[in-house]
């Protein structure tokens, strides 16, 4: 369950309240263009921002329209009994497996991670898989945690922020990875434009944005890496190198996703959570052309 | 209002729950050693651990018992919503003002934080504290952002994260920031081993974490240095020097100050919100010789 293409649908807000029926859009969406499983409340999900509540309510749309997809969903929170409520809330909503980042206000420690985690595993009994996102979470994994963590009974894979862009170093990186953690844990990249690679050197399974809302050109690279078709795969990702630019330039992938689904219609204007404002009119303009070049309005 | 000692008490948890009654006790405490002012729910205060009811009923309970000290109140949160929220609750439970920092999850940028603080000024009519404290929240404001923010209506004061150790530097640094906001905004050093430094070099006010659990000293300090004093201010920070040190060593502030209110019973064991764990045991016994070094347990 855990390779292949996961996609990371958007939450899409509408006056400061989710919009379920963009959101069921979304999932149907993938459901029908047969992503290997679909991750509900991701970074671009937003879940940082949403209520307990809110959380719940999504988690069970996401679940009852995937037309049997497997369901990830996201239960990281500043808490860990606030971690723990959104695992059986997810769990009872029907989800496969969590995703679980150790989110930080407060600056943790090895064993604070390490102890959250295994708070989880111990009282779910899904799968967890460990969502490593220095960007947003600001906690830096070492290798050797990674191993303890896997070791937790329930753990089944690691979402890890990216490969260097040599191959024979992304190869190398994942290869020590794969040494110390358990042979029945998956490794997914994530960071869109290092997917291609990611695969190619040897990860599982995508844990992908763009995904998401664009799961043609995700599961091309996707089925051509895993079909060891790796120079295919890699071509597929150059050709989309305008919009890798526009995620490095424009602050990240999220706010450059939720222009392309509000351009595409699959989402209202300003679907982001305030205080995040989404992209200027002038850069709008300049996804909507990159869209345009790439044929992914089609 | 926004001059003098703030004291930033801990907001003390067991099992998972506000202990009111050690919370309490700290106000009281606060109230008794007549600091200038009592900041709750600071980043001391674990503001972005708690939920939304746990804040307002702390705001409450800090209010009631500080025998009409000023309180502050922390009204940060992800979303922009919800800090409205808390500035509500804050208001009516009777704070003097509130205090905000742009908690991050996604990278914010100048703008989106700009709307934030206008639209708190725009829906409260409480003064403000705009809290920068880039180790927890990760933005970084330029000191244009802070020019642009305080002028809007209703900014009170600026909690800026320390001064250059270098006095002649600190001066220039506090100047310069000086010259970019209104004349009747206040400034106020944070980073307690900055302090005396910060306000010999012109700060207005010490918002301060050790002032929360050890008002003492920090009022020897903020006393000396705002009449005049400043080499005895330097002096008694020096003195606290071992304590510096150990906010250094062992990750900031917020885990030593909680091992040392544990230790002098003014808080429970494990007060600190799940997933920080607090000191081990050999860390908190150095927190116990330095205390008793310094001649801080009286």
């Amino acid at each position: 369950m855990f390779t292949g293409l996961s996609a990371f649908p958007l939450t899409p807000l509408a006056n400061d309240a989710v919009d379920e029926s963009a959101f069921v859009r979304l999932i149907q969406r993938l459901a029908e263009a047969k992503v290997d499983s679909i991750t509900a409340l991701g970074s671009t999900g937003s879940y940082a921002y949403l209520s307990g509540e809110e959380r719940s309510r999504v988690a069970r749309l996401a679940v009852e329209n995937a037309a049997g997809t497997p369901v990830f969903v996201g239960i990281g929170a500043l808490r860990t009994s606030e971690v723990l409520r959104n695992a059986e809330q997810a769990e009872r909503a029907g989800a496969s497996a969590l995703l679980l980042a150790p989110m930080t206000y407060q600056p943790l420690t090895d064993d604070d991670v390490y102890h959250l985690f295994r708070a989880v595993t111990t009282n779910s009994s899904l799968p967890v898989i460990v969502y490593d996102n220095p960007g947003t979470t600001h906690f830096t994994f070492s290798t050797e945690l990674y191993g303890r963590i896997a070791e937790l009974p329930g753990i089944a894979s690691i979402k890890i922020p990216g490969v260097p862009a040599d191959p024979e170093q992304a190869r190398a990186r994942v290869g020590e990875i794969r040494t110390a953690i358990p042979a029945d844990v998956t490794i997914g990249v994530s960071g869109d434009a290092m997917a291609a690679a990611g695969l190619a050197a040897g990860c599982d399974t995508w844990y992908s944005v763009i995904a998401g809302t664009l799961p043609a050109p995700a599961l091309r690279i996707t089925r051509a890496a895993l079909g060891g078709h790796a120079a295919e795969a890699l071509a597929e990702s150059d050709r989309l190198a305008p919009l890798w630019r526009l995620f490095a330039e424009f602050g990240g992938s999220l706010r450059v996703i939720a222009a392309i689904a509000e351009q595409l219609g699959l989402a209202p204007r300003a679907s982001l959570p305030l205080p995040i404002q989404g992209l200027t009119e002038e850069h709008r303009a300049r996804v909507a052309d990159v869209i345009q070049e790439l044929g992914l309005d089609r």
